[in-house]
């Protein structure tokens, strides 16, 4: 397996940067070879300008198109679809109506003896040059080299995706997460994210490798195409990035738990599969030619999915705690500009922190933004607020359809793109079985634990909703060196094609269909309607069980929202409870210290204002209380009101803490943010 | 005179990206070189994340020392000043704290007889890999190739200076421009830029030529040092930034008007800079060593700055001009995140645009975002206005405080420092003398023609707030192939690091020094105390004379400002008086289609809103009102009123257009929209 470099980063500027200036020098200069360099060079420029406006056109279109759909409430094509599309129109002509220049720049050949060196001195007639090692090129591909200028010009580094479109887009998805959903829901979305993927990654692979001997009989592969190269299709391919599913949910206001499930899915997702992909690239037996199965490498992937997702997760949150901990204790939210230029930086840091650490930047940009966006958030100006996020909805907005245009453009300016009948027909096919392999039984064990059960038109739509997106194609595109990866690419790019539009294009009447609700407040919580399957098994035999289940699977998450509420919130915000009532007495001056003043004086206002960020106890005994009512089949106010009280009750006997909060707890209680378990049982 | 390319961009990307993921990729493979080579690549990005992380700390520091600062009220030192400061500090770090490492990519040397080729293939045993063109590399600098690994990290192509940092800080500073007090001094404003840069240019150039000539005679001077360079010096170091003394202004609320004539200023200064280096460096007579005057070459040069300047000028305000038509024909404000998102690529798209056309991009941004403030900004929906205007006041503090913490940074880590004390004292003169050759004869000059005098202070003030930043330095840092280069490099940046600190920090003792009025409230318009210059003067025997200079200057700025007012206006955006009203009756259809209903409806709404940004009458005449009143030695409210009425015959008499307009003229001059113009003379 031939190992490229991955970093053949100088293709980027010339399109990133579009460098320049100084344009109209002409210089006579006596040498002409210079002079000819020189010219080339701006030409070059020129060129590098020219594609990357050929890309602002091409959004500037999709821009203008979207805004027609929007205006004339078309729904059947998302903005993404779109720029794929233009994308398609535009490669089409690259590929068809530009002349193939290969002149110019006609690859030498010196032979060295030694390993590559990273720069090299070249003399030329008298006069030194310095080259640098662009990458490694299988002799097959030699002839490669000498392709058409404009197509490679519109060509980007594969780098480029990592480290510049999806650090914003990641970002902001756990910056704009919707915390009260997504907290509620957060074991099944930790379920369907982590084990989902695993699943639905080892069982395309497994049909893929299939697939890969069916075709090696039939005589349809020409080269190589290991276990590990189908196990890695399986994880780039098990990134699900339904952005056209949600951005119709969001116009309809549909049922904001499927909302929040569909999207907390993807979102962590993402991550789950770039790690996992990175772990099967590590999975390497010892040895060139064993493809078999190794434990000891096996062990090895386990470890590194691991130690690579913890440690971003701990980078992410780290950064996020500093810069919370940065805008509480100084007064810099009387300048938003400085305010929002440390949020940006310190967020970007973490990037380049897990990077340098050796972890994956884009995983630690994710955890960085949810901390952010549940601590920090709470500490910025009301005008920073709003910056930060239409800061990052801006970026996330050109970072996402730039990367949906580039993969239009990728089917037909991409120069090595395979395409195997057999190996796309596979794909599909094992892509459906993946997903439903993962979201029927998941959700049926998931069902056991929640009260608020995952109905079948639910699992029906998260079925429908596994669109491949941005980060499949990421994937995808990363490493194109060998046969195999190369075909992989090609069937991503069709299967994300295919998603996007056709999947994207029917969500409208597929939810009409499945009688899932729109229209709903985002503030309001499910009616007793959605819970109907809920209730005929929530009656049955097994709810003793149920309520164990619960239980358990509630005490962890029980502790973590306590510690966060009692000790984290007060420390990081201005909201929360005072330190001086959580933490022990002997730590007196410690809490008056961190506890901020603000969260004696407007602790009321303060609770009003991130109402979409702390799990307030209010909302969530309604939320719980109307759920409770609709599986005991009654619907009585007053029944409602019991209910209530059995629960404060029960969870204030139960918190041990609370009992060292002393006299003032009961201020706090009788103001309503006291601690309520949504999770635990009352019955 | 050695031709570098310029387009050394590779070293960029690897700072920019730091580009990673797959990190914990250990892989066993067969091959030990390939191993080798993924190991370097691995550590070189590992490096490029920890130097983008050194500047990114940089900034932190310098954003929470600012906060510090503007919380304590500390105005003796500006952030960009801060920003230096940890700059030089981490410079000394890197420089004396790191050791030299510069084993691993010894280069490696292979003779080729042709011109060099942009990509170069190489055999090592078997396999090949791809280099790619950097630049030449002097004989006698081939050494520093194996330079400190960290120093070289640190050290950015120039070219970013020119296509990332600049274009933000351009384009905010002419999206931000005040308009109405940048409009009424537009005369001087464009006088200091075009003519001030010009004889600056000439005079430091020249005095710099006497200072090289003496340090050849005591043989200080070891290399080439030509007449063309000293131009370019000359070029270089008249670009003003006064971003301290700005800043200051701002806070202080200190007089609009010299605020307008530095800020304008400063803004057409770095554009004519930009131009004229590019110019210079265009001067090239025929031959190798005559550094003597060509004519030709000359008049080539002169050809080759109205081009670019009046090229770029275009580009920008086409692309102004044209985003100004989609936001009004389109409904886009009801989406702001896609105007947003329109209004970022639009604007991006004119640098493209302009590079791509051999043009200077940077130029074009700043006349792109001068026409974006004036037209587009009246189209956006009232989100999109703060969205763009913090969007790009974000980007733009960033990139200013990246710039200058980078120059901190250079002046230990770059590698290639000349300091001559003879040429930065003569520099410090030439200065000097450049800014005072060309503030008080212009100003002598312009009072002839200006009503609202420019008074001794305001010119000292204008002499003491010559400070040097980002774009001096940005130029300095483009070309540093030779001896010469090198030189004007280190002594731009003691020049840049002088002003800012010693001037930017003594910026308030000399406004309080020179009796320069603070606290204005920027609606407001000048007090009659500042123009007892003027009416000393005004009243001599050569008012006559400066009636007709006035009469003439005006004569152009009023055709514009008729022409902007009665067409431009109402077709680029939704105010204005109506197009039908303007437009002669045979135009009926086209002026209908053209004119937004709304102009009909709001027109006394919008005239609210964007105050800032039209001159309505209302406005001027009470302003020169004002000082016609003052010239004339009376104060009575009575007075002005007639003078107002005067003016206001007078002007509907003089302006041929007005009679086309017909009966609804008159509803729209009852309404108080009329044009009237700030300039013209009523005596």
């Amino acid at each position: 397996m031939a190992v490229p470099l991955r970093r053949r980063l100088p293709m980027l500027p010339l399109l990133l940067l579009a460098a320049g200036g100084l344009r109209a020098v002409e210089r006579s200069s006596s040498a002409m070879e210079e002079l000819a360099t020189e010219k080339e060079a701006e030409e070059s420029h020129r060129q590098d300008s020219v594609s990357l406006l050929t890309f602002i056109l091409l959004l500037t279109l999709t821009i203008l198109t979207i805004w027609l759909f929007k205006h004339r409430r078309v729904r059947f094509l998302h903005e993404t679809g779109l720029a794929m599309i233009y994308g398609l129109i535009v490669g089409v002509i690259l590929r068809y109506g530009t002349p193939s220049t290969s002149g110019h720049d006609k690859p030498f050949s010196c032979s060295q003896e030694d390993r590559p060196f990273t720069t090299l001195l070249v003399n030329v007639s008298g006069k030194f040059f310095e080259y640098t090692l662009k990458g490694e090129i299988s002799p097959g591909k030699i002839h490669n080299v000498e392709q058409n200028d404009m197509l490679r010009k519109v060509t980007f580094d594969p780098e480029v995706f990592f480290n510049i479109l999806l650090p914003p887009i990641i970002f902001h998805a756990g910056y704009s997460l919707k915390k009260r959903h997504f907290f509620r829901n957060l074991g099944s979305i930790l379920a369907y994210a982590f084990l989902g993927t695993a699943v639905s990654c080892f069982i395309i692979g497994n049909l893929m490798y299939g697939v890969v001997k069916l075709m090696k009989l039939v005589g349809q592969l020409s080269d190589k195409f290991y276990y590990t190269d189908c196990l890695l299709f399986g994880a780039i391919i098990s990134a699900t990035d339904p952005v056209t599913v949600l951005a119709i949910f969001n116009e309809l206001h549909a049922d904001v738990d499927l909302y929040a499930l569909l999207f907390g899915e993807s979102v962590l997702n993402d991550a789950v599969a770039i790690v996992l992909s990175s772990s099967i690239v590590a999975y390497q037996p010892t040895g060139e030619n064993t493809h078999a199965f190794d434990a000891a490498a096996f062990f090895k992937s386990v470890g590194v999915f691991l130690g690579i997702f913890s440690g971003s997760f701990m980078m992410g949150a780290v950064t996020g705690v500093v810069t919370a901990l940065v805008t509480k204790f100084t007064k810099l939210h009387c300048f938003p500009l400085l305010e929002t230029a440390l949020f940006f930086l310190m967020s970007w840091s973490t990037f380049l922190l897990a990077e340098a650490c050796g972890f994956t930047g884009v995983v630690a940009v994710l955890f960085c933004g949810i901390t952010q966006a549940h601590y920090t958030y709470n500490n910025l100006s009301v005008e920073s607020r709003s910056r930060t996020k239409q800061l990052f909805e801006v970026l996330h907005f050109l970072a996402e359809n730039f990367i949906f245009s580039y993969m239009g453009l990728a089917l037909f300016t991409f120069q090595k793109h395979i395409f195997s009948p057999v190996f796309i027909i596979g794909a599909f096919i094992a892509i459906f079985f993946g997903r439903a392999a993962h979201i029927y039984p998941l959700s049926f064990l998931l069902n056991l634990g929640r009260r608020h059960k995952i109905s079948w038109n639910f699992q029906h739509m998260m079925m429908f909703s596994g669109l491949r997106g941005a980060m499949a194609f990421a994937l995808a595109i990363r490493d194109t060196a060998t046969y195999s990866h190369q075909m992989m690419f090609s069937t991503t790019l069709l299967i994300v094609f295919f998603t996007v539009w056709i999947v994207g294009g029917g969500t409208t009447p597929m939810l009409s269909w499945l009688n899932i609700r729109v229209g709903v407040d985002p503030d309001q919580d499910p009616p007793p309607t959605n819970d109907s399957f809920q209730v005929l098994q929530g009656d049955g035999p097994d709810s003793e069980r149920r309520n164990r289940t619960k239980q358990e699977s509630a005490w962890l998450f029980r502790l973590w929202y306590s510690f966060d509420h009692n000790y984290l919130k007060p420390i990081l915000t201005h909201s929360g409870p005072p330190l001086t009532t959580t933490l022990p007495s002997w730590c007196g001056l410690v809490a008056r210290c961190l506890t901020s003043p603000q969260v004696y004086d407007n602790q009321e206002q303060l609770r009003e204002e991130d109402s979409d960020f702390i799990l307030n106890d209010g909302d969530l005994t309604v939320t719980y209380g109307d759920t409770t009512i609709t599986a005991n089949g009654s619907s009585g106010p007053h029944t409602a009101t019991t209910s209530l009280d059995g629960r404060r009750t029960k969870s204030s006997s139960e918190e041990a803490l609370e009992h060292d909060v002393g006299a003032a707890d009961h201020e706090v209680t009788s103001r309503g943010t006291r601690l309520v378990f949504p999770l635990e049982d009352n019955a």
